[in-house]
């Protein structure tokens, strides 16, 4: 399987770079004490439209040729992903047509629409939205942008980690959340580069653990009714993203509901950012793995800011 | 009365340099959209110690000599100027006696006592803080360090502009919350200094407007019964600040509860970080004069983060 390299990423990068912001690294020396390490928190969730998916959905939307950007982007989501591609495709005076479960938080499908986005309501299972895309593609002649089974979305996700390396020093460990893998792959491919030395991890709600298994049985996994809290890492791998993560991540982390709550608090409360619960998760694996973390330098990447603020679970 | 001088905050931002956080200066296209102006947020939630109270406390501790940092500082506050002063004094091994109403937050009393502050509780009113405060310097020796009536408090206060000078574009207009008048008075000498051109407005509520009669009426009028969610700002001004602020100061607006509410949730919502009320006044101040600001660059002043996450108002 074609894996992106480094010089993909850097070339993302390049392209990306006046459209997405450079978002800030962030730090709390309470935090570091309590947790006797030094965290690197890179701050996603102040990437525009509230996620890291609006890099790979501007590199996506960059890299269509002429005859694409007529017709236009699709993709079905029910979260980030839809509303940073709207929002990328709009930059570009492109369409962005949007499958999205009629169930979706408010807030989010409020997103797709400012952004402008075209919407489209479905059933909330994989199948009906799978199904409902491939109408409107067929209907319209869009592109599929898919959130990760996707290269130039993952090169696009991996230009954070890029950022990172020009923010602190060289860390020991870098950590992403894993839900589809395409955050994850993007930072493994460009830590390993970057960091020859890296200990590259993915950090995944014990409740919807399909990349956990899937990396340990080496096997692909779907998950099943993956019932989390965090609810931008439902979502299974992809026959790519399993591929990368196999080969270049180190250890995928599982955690409990509990330690998603209690590190999306202590973010809010150390941090004084807003982010939503999938940003927690990373933190949350080292709440119950304090060991592997002790006296290490961690980066770690917060996925995204997008919650309902009427609706926090602390 | 001797006011600070721009020098004089040069002097105090060198001194503070490697004790306080360079915040970050945030943007929110979609918040500049809605207000037809571009906005600039000095992120002080950040600071240390959670408000840019910590600058002016450092600043004041760093200024004691031998024998008074023997002796140690006291102060009384309900606030984050007691939980900087504790921290200020605790990173040079000095101590901090804090006198605090009984009914002052539980986050508050808890950040003082986790700096190592030595807590005094009284009578909430100022009154009896005030008395408190006295037996407890006449017993200790330490020395007052008033959170606002302060000559090396306000000179650290001034130096968060001094920041922002580095951190963007010449602004039209600079704005920062008033209670006590501390950072309202350091931002504006600086401010003036570096922009010849500015306008400095300081923002109230309307509830504690002690500030905006006292500047209209050119004499202090203590602030009666504030009723206000902004609990930075219940104070009034002190003879110092209030000659600072008559001085340089363009304008003071008030702004109702109502709209600090809604401009609390529209930073959270935007700019994804956590403030506490008292940060949101200035923004609120923006909602109710549109035309003043419209087209204008605008830097605010972000106070402090020190805000119970379960006790939001909205």
């Amino acid at each position: 399987m074609n894996h992106p390299t480094i010089e993909s990423i850097q070339r993302a990068h390049q392209l990306i770079k006046p459209y997405v912001h450079q978002t800030p690294v962030l730090s709390s020396e309470l935090l570091n004490q309590l947790f006797e390490c030094q965290l690197f928190f890179k701050c996603e969730n102040m990437q525009k439209a509230g996620a890291f998916k609006y890099r790979g959905a501007t590199h996506a939307v960059l890299c269509l040729n002429g005859t694409e950007k007529l017709k236009g982007v699709a993709t079905h989501s029910s979260g980030n992903h839809a509303a940073a591609l709207a929002k990328a495709a709009s930059l570009q005076g492109i369409s962005a047509y949007i499958v999205m479960p009629k169930n979706a938080p408010k807030v989010k499908i409020e997103a797709v629409r400012a952004y402008g986005g075209i919407i489209t309501f479905c059933e909330p299972t994989l199948q009906a939205r799978e199904l409902e895309l491939q109408k409107v593609i067929e209907k319209t002649g869009a592109v599929l942008v898919h959130p990760y089974d996707n290269f130039n979305v993952i090169c696009g996700q991996g230009t954070a980690c890029l950022e990172i390396a020009e923010q602190m020093e060289v860390p020991d460990i870098i950590m992403a959340p894993v839900g589809g893998g395409g955050l994850l792959s993007g930072t493994a491919i460009s830590a390993i580069n970057i960091w020859p030395n890296i200990t590259v991890i993915g950090a995944e709600p014990a409740n919807a653990n399909d990349a956990f298994q899937s990396f340990k049985s080496k096997k692909l996994i779907p998950v099943q009714n993956p019932n989390t809290i965090a609810d931008g890492l439902r979502t299974s791998l992809s026959p790519l993203t399993f591929s990368i993560i196999s080969k270049f991540v180190d250890d995928i982390l599982p955690c409990s509901e509990k330690s998603i709550v209690e590190a999306m608090a202590l973010i809010f409360k150390y941090l004084k950012i807003v982010v939503e619960p999938s940003s927690a998760v990373p933190l949350a694996c080292i709440i119950e793995n304090r060991d592997t973390f002790k006296e290490k330098k961690v980066a770690i990447i917060l996925s995204g800011g997008n919650v309902d603020l009427a609706d926090l679970p602390f």
